[in-house]
């Protein structure tokens, strides 16, 4: 079976042009079939103010509505996915962007109304990786924004980390399966301000305790939920950490073990 | 050899929601492969007016400076673009979208800054049909709007009835090609205000006279310049007229022949 590695980034690279930049050069690099999948970074925010939709949250997470998902398809699939697209051409790396209703990659349904309503937020029910799969034999480089779609015609705000993990569940069948988190930490931390205190592996075993002590917690937790969801699933590697991982073999990250 | 269909739609059907939908169930029903090209319609043109952008106009166009193309990248490429493959998908027509930059399909080379600087504009030099024609013969509809790049990492604001008679020359080696220009009439006509005067046929020998007549005048130009240009190279069928005519045996519309 051939590797497919399926990288995530999220706004420490997308938000900044140079950081942007420099990965696209790496990433173009990479040998093998593989897939990039982007989140959002603060540009969607931006584009809100500036238009001056109002923000709309509830519990800490924003309410995505009709302008809100308005803005968000523009800003991921447009804007960002057509700007990492373009450099990545630049690069030699034929790449093509996707949502999830491009090739009808990714269906999810409406999160339902109770006990919150979100709004247009889709949770991920099937994957179909026919057409990305056969752009990946002839070796064209996949790129996913966090957009799915619910088959009736309505696009759905869904988390990026989400849609990494369901791809890579999805491809496991038919490629030894890599899952890489890339974020603005080495890895996850003991000590939060401390970049050399990255756990280097985290197991089924020691992901409670690390719960328990308050060591994982908020945004981590979600983001090692999916970890989990996909090496309990038929991924082969799952990684958290900086870019730095991806290129160079003396780095430092966090990987998770069954 | 297959027939290619090539069906470019502009304003007219993208600015309403309801004409839109209806164009796009019929256009899934087409048989055999097939492309969608799209304009962008006054979508671009309303969210530049809420973010304040100004517009800066030469002889009649539009400049596309930095913030423009960004605005273009984003309504174009990401919401209608994704509107109209999430649609196509409800309607079971499995699509894809492309910009140019997409499996490197468009490259174009920016416009000379002389004598009038248009800004981040491409002129189309290289169709790339080898993504596309892989996605087509596997059942998947590319779905094209009008930005293309230019190798470097550069997106370019393309004009969209160019977009689909280059794709048009480029894929008439492979399939006989059909290329199909709707919009707001019935083909041309030679009494503006009257919708039964639509001409069946232009060919080189009266294109002249009607242009000399003052019947094709204005944005009619570069549009049939376009027809031309495809009949000109081995583009089997050029059509100009409303959607009709992809679905009505019996409407009237102007064909373009050499």
């Amino acid at each position: 079976m051939k590797t497919l590695k399926i990288i995530k980034i999220g706004g420490n690279i997308i938000d900044d042009d140079v950081t942007l930049s420099q990965f696209l050069k790496n990433f173009a690099t990479i040998g093998g079939p593989k897939i990039l999948v982007h989140g959002g970074g603060k540009l969607a925010t931006k584009l809100a103010d500036k238009m001056q939709i109002p923000v709309n949250m509830i519990e800490g997470r924003r309410v995505t509505d009709q302008e809100t998902l308005d803005v968000i398809t523009m800003v991921y699939a447009g804007k960002i996915n057509k700007t990492i697209v373009a450099q990545l051409q630049a690069n030699s790396c034929n790449a093509i962007g996707f949502s999830g209703a491009d090739g009808n990659t990714i269906v999810s349904d409406l999160r339902p109304a109770t006990p919150i309503n979100y709004g247009f937020v889709g949770d991920v029910k099937q994957v179909n990786t026919e057409t990305a799969n056969l752009l990946l034999t002839n070796n064209v480089t996949p790129v996913f924004c966090a957009i799915t779609h619910n088959e009736n015609g309505q696009l759905l705000n869904t988390n990026a980390d989400t849609i990494a993990s369901e791809l890579a569940i999805a491809f496991a069948p038919i490629y030894n399966t890599e899952l890489y988190y890339c974020f603005e930490k080495k890895g996850v931390l003991i000590n939060v301000n401390d970049e050399n205190s990255v756990i280097k592996t985290i197991d089924t075993n020691n992901y409670d305790s690390l719960i328990e002590n308050g060591i994982i917690y908020e945004g981590m937790l979600p983001k090692l939920n999916n970890c989990f969801h996909a090496i309990h699933n038929q991924v082969q590697k799952v990684c958290i950490g900086d870019a730095a991982m991806l290129f160079n073999e003396n780095s430092t990250y966090t990987t998770i073990k069954v």
